[in-house]
Formats: C-alpha cells, sequence, structure tokens
C-alpha cells in the first residue's frame, strides 16, 4: 500500500475517510467484493477516492490467488500452543505485514481431522495463501484439499517435491558443532549425548512423527570428525525425552561407566544443561575439564555459567523466507535450507591434557 | 455434536456423506449460510440427511452469538508469536474443541493499526467469539468495535468492568512465596530482586504498557512478612529486563554492596536463574547459605541444581477458563483470579545458622 513513484505512502484508511466509509468497506469496495453488500453508489465512491489520492494495492499481495482476503493462514501441529518455535509466527507476521497481510495462526494438534476442518474453513473463506508448518522439522503430507491455495511448507518437508518448503541446514550444523570442537584441538573422547529409540522425537505427542534433525545432526557430525581422521567415541540415549532430566540422567550414565569425555555434543540445550548439571555434580568443569556444544540456541543455552556454545534454530528467518516464497511464487518451488548459526558460549576450550 | 440422549455420536461427515456432498457443504447448509451458493435443492437434501441420522449440532457453541461460523479468535499482542504464554493457547484450543469449536489465533504485536484491521476482518467474517489476550498481564482496552462479539479477557483486564477477565492470582502467590520463605524459619535478611523502573515491564516492545504482576507480588510479599512480624531487607533494581543477565547482574550488585541474604525472592526464573549464577561464583550454595523462590514455573527452574521452587504461571488454565465463559456467557460479568501452583523444587532450606 506505497505509492512508490512518489514516496509517499497513501493509506487506505485516507481513502476511506475520502469517501466517507469505514475502512473495511473502503478494502471490500476496491477488492471487488460483491458479498458485502455495498452499493453501487458507495463502491464508486470508493474507488474515485482512491484514483485522486493514487492509491495503490500492494502489488505483491495481488499475485496472491485471489487477492481478495488480504490474509494468510500459518497451519501447524503445535507452533503457536507451544513455546518451541513461535519465532516462526514472529518472522512471517513481519514480513506478510511488509506487504499489507494479515496472519492467521491455527494449530491442530496433529490431529487429522481438525486439520482437514481448518483447510476446508479456510478455503471457504478465501485466504490468500497457507504456511504449513511444523513445530519441530519432519516429513508431511498436507491434504489435497489445502491444494487449492498458494502453500509453503515452513519447517517441514513433503514427499511431493513441487511444494517448495523452507527447513533448517541440521546437516551443516552437525558439521559446525563437529569442527568447533576440531578447531579447538580436540581429536578424541568426543561424545554424543541424545540419540533415541527410532520413532521417538521427543514428546509424547508426536512419537510416531518422523523427525529428521536428529540423523541430519549426526551426519554432519560423523562426517566432519571422519574428515579430520577421528570418529565418535559413542553416542548415548536419553531415556524418554530431550529434557533436562534425561540428559542428566543419560550423562550420569555415561559417567558411571567409566567414560572419560573431554567433549560432549548434546542433541539440543534442555540436554546440554543437563549434561552440565550431571559433570558438576561428578566434580568436573565446564570448558577446563569438559567442552560441551548443543543445538537450538534458546533460552536454556543461557542457563549454564559459562553459557552453552549452541547452533540456534533460525526460526525467525525460516518463517520470513516461507512468507518470501509465499509471496513470490516462484515458477518451480524451491527447498531452502536456512544456516543454523552459533550462539557464542564459554563452554569449550583446549583438552585437558 | 453429540446425540447425548442414545450416547451414540452423529458426526457432520456421516451427514455430508448420506446427502453427497462435501463436508464444508453440509455445515453451510446447516448453518443456513447464503452466501456459498448452495441450491435449494442441496440444502435440503443435507437437512434430510441430519434429521435421518438424528444429528445435532452442538447446542454449547449454539449459544454463541451467530452459532454460524464455528470458530473463535484469540486476538493478543504477542501470545502466539513469542514463547511466554503459549500455554494460553492450548488451553483455550482444548476447550473450544470440546464443543467442536475451531480457534484461530492472531498476534497484533501491540499495534493499534493491525488490532482494528483484524477485528474489523474478524466481525466480518462472523467469528462467534473473540478471547483478547496479553503474553503478560496488564490492563487494556479494547476498541468498540470489538464488542460486536462476544469477548472474554485473558491474561489481562480492562478499564470496563462489563467485559469478563480470567487473571492469575499474582497477590496471593506472592503471599504464597512469602510464607513458604517463612515456614522454612526464615524471618530476616530476605530480599526481592526484579524490581523495575516504572513503566518497564520486562521486553523493549511493550514498556509502556502497564504490568500488573509486580506490583501484585509485592503487595502479596510484603503484607505477608509483615502480619510474621518482619519485612523484606531491600529490593533490588534490574536493570532492563528480566533476564539471567540482568538478574546475575543485579545479584552481584547486591553481594559486592556488603547484602548478607538468607533468602532471595526472584520476580521471574529468568532472575531466579542468574540470582543462582552470582551466588554460584560467590561461593554461596543453595540453598544451604541462600534459598530461592522465583515466579513462573517455566522450563528454566529446572535449569538450575537444585530445581528452583517456583509459583507457576497458570497459563494453560486461564486460556481454559477464560473459554469456558466465552462459552457460558454468564448474565452479570466475572472477573477470575486463577491460582498460581507451586512448581516444586530444592531451592529452599533452613536459614544458615
Amino acid at each position: 500500500m506505497t505509492d512508490r513513484g512518489s514516496g509517499r505512502r497513501v493509506t487506505l484508511t485516507e481513502v476511506a475517510e475520502r469517501a466517507g466509509v469505514s475502512r473495511s468497506a473502503a478494502s471490500f469496495a476496491l477488492n471487488g467484493r460483491l458479498d458485502q453488500r455495498l452499493s453501487v453508489e458507495t463502491m464508486a465512491r470508493v474507488r474515485k477516492a482512491a484514483d485522486d489520492l493514487g492509491y495503490r494495492a500492494n502489488l505483491t499481495a495481488k499475485t496472491l490467488r485471489t487477492g481478495r482476503s488480504g490474509t494468510v493462514a500459518l497451519v501447524s501441529d503445535f507452533v503457536s500452543s507451544t513455546s518451541f518455535a513461535n519465532s516462526m509466527v514472529r518472522g512471517a507476521l513481519e514480513r506478510l505485514r511488509e506487504e499489507g497481510l494479515l496472519l492467521f495462526t491455527v494449530d491442530t494438534q496433529g490431529e487429522t481431522e481438525m486439520e482437514r476442518r481448518f483447510l476446508e474453513d479456510l478455503v471457504a473463506r478465501d485466504i490468500d495463501g497457507i504456511l504449513y508448518g511444523s513445530m519441530f522439522t519432519r516429513r508431511v503430507s498436507p491434504p489435497a484439499s489445502a491444494r487449492q491455495t498458494p502453500m509453503v511448507l515452513m519447517n517441514c518437508e513433503a514427499d511431493d517435491p513441487a511444494i517448495s518448503s523452507v527447513v533448517p541446514d541440521e546437516h551443516d550444523a552437525g558439521a559446525t558443532a563437529a569442527r568447533l570442537l576440531l578447531d579447538a584441538g580436540h581429536d578424541r573422547d568426543i561424545w554424543f549425548i541424545g540419540a533415541l529409540a527410532p520413532g521417538r522425537t521427543g514428546g509424547a505427542a508426536w512419537h510416531d512423527w518422523g523427525p529428521v534433525a536428529l540423523p541430519r545432526r549426526l551426519d554432519g557430525i560423523r562426517e566432519t570428525l571422519a574428515a579430520a581422521g577421528t570418529n565418535l567415541a559413542g553416542e548415548v540415549w536419553v531415556d524418554e525425552d530431550w529434557t533436562v532430566h534425561d540428559g542428566r540422567d543419560a550423562a550420569e550414565r555415561l559417567l558411571a561407566g567409566g567414560a572419560t569425555p573431554k567433549a560432549i555434543i548434546c542433541v539440543n540445550d534442555a540436554v546440554g544443561v543437563g549434561v552440565f548439571q550431571a559433570l558438576r555434580r561428578a566434580g568436573l568443569r565446564v570448558p577446563e575439564d569438559v567442552s560441551l556444544v548443543s543445538f537450538d540456541g534458546g533460552v536454556l543455552a543461557e542457563a549454564t555459567d559459562p553459557q552453552l556454545v549452541s547452533l540456534g534454530l533460525p526460526q525467525a528467518e525460516i518463517g520470513r523466507r516461507a512468507a518470501d516464497l509465499l509471496l513470490a511464487r516462484p515458477t518451480e518451488p524451491r527447498h531452502e535450507l536456512v544456516p543454523m548459526p552459533i550462539t557464542p558460549g564459554g563452554s569449550i576450550a583446549a583438552p585437558h591434557a
């Protein structure tokens, strides 16, 4: 809603005021909504006011399917109702707002029937586009009914390559974690804590979903260590979940078994905090005795002293890029990997002699 | 959508299948939506199928304004796009789902213009009700336009007492925090860390909003200590925000000033973690040398070893009760205080001799 020619921004509110109608009436008139019972006179008055003021509707928004509702829906499993991936909502919301589009968020709690109801409802409401998201990175199968509307996958991937997607570059993050330890001089007694039994992903409600973070992180770690002529001393499983408690238990088992880790790669920050606590209880110092690196880059990485070095989930950037793809509607689908930045901390040092 | 008489559940999907139409067409037909271009024949066929099967639309949902859209909107500042209060979304979503209603969530980022656009859009879409929420407990002024639709305030309060609201019982939580310390034998050298300069609330984007948690917690603390014949040794301000870093700085200043706290009440878990770190750096043990209690009951309370005793924000319960009020539509507005439960931990002990 910017008149780029003059640098002067003419808003819909100004058009409405000039035409003497409500802002929503002005919007309906300009978008040709015939179901709002506006009189022909009113519609003409609004269009004249828009012309007089030089108002130009947002061009990018117009490239979306209908150009009518001005709204996009973020449909996900648990993104807005849990505290793991909310920055994706923020990133998408901010990007769409730049184009004058509103974002609705709906959580289906992973239930197929609820998802179908939402998607039917959204299609019936002439939503302009759908960001189909997941709380954690996994493979999904969006229902065919949703294909009637432009769609981009956010933090998930479909078997159908025709749907554009944006996910974190987990493989590269794993490689970076390993490289940080190698660069500090570690070349042996490097452990990984946070492996899961097959089908487990960290969370009771979604144990039958296939996560992709774990195998990709592990591949990146293994390949990077192998290229440097070394390898993981071992992988420790957590009992149930990627929590502080399970991380601590796993590390205590490792130490009780007589292992002498010099560095530990933790699958996420919560496990990292638990490992930190287990090391403290055993009288081991971080980073003097044991170096730690984790994944997530969340608030828990700040909770240890020193702070955990962590590979951050770039959630706001994923949301922003997914919104970008929805707006751009590239002729060929795109599958973007977003780098996971290093969240700095003090948990890595040269190995203890 | 339950036929309570027979205990047999007839679903809308079954009605649609019997009538040979899509589920959304069946819904439109049964709800009398005339704007969906269904033929008279189709509508009659759907109604007959519903009668044949004994389908009964949800009665509670019918008590909402239109009974038409089957959707409720949670309109807030930052609830779904940040990680502080997402359990409110979950609580509301689960309660509404029990009644067959869907929940849309929209974040306005606290911007008045965006809020107006959303509310106009929602009213235009015949939304059944609005949960008007805030990320943290504060006073709000919902725009008059939203009053066309049933509304309940979630984690916020309006000057207008005609709007029902649900907030945490912060005063009682403050009293409980003080009582936990008194019961452990503390009667002096009890400090509070986390006071804010006037108008500050913890977060750059909302510094001009009036939070209510801080003064209510402090009132509950002060009254309870006074009733036991003691009082706070002092209140320590944080520099900027309720973060780990600012909490640690505040505690280090306190210790550097020569204070000898026996117990510290921390305004939230993040500040509690920072205080814990400062005590550790000073060679002081929790709880042997200093007892700690905080507020929030979030994931950070688990990040210290021992875990912080914390008064939990009952967010899921707030969401559930707000949805309840929206469904019940009491004849008189209600203003509910939800108790803040004690999250157990190991951070409180008898005072060091």
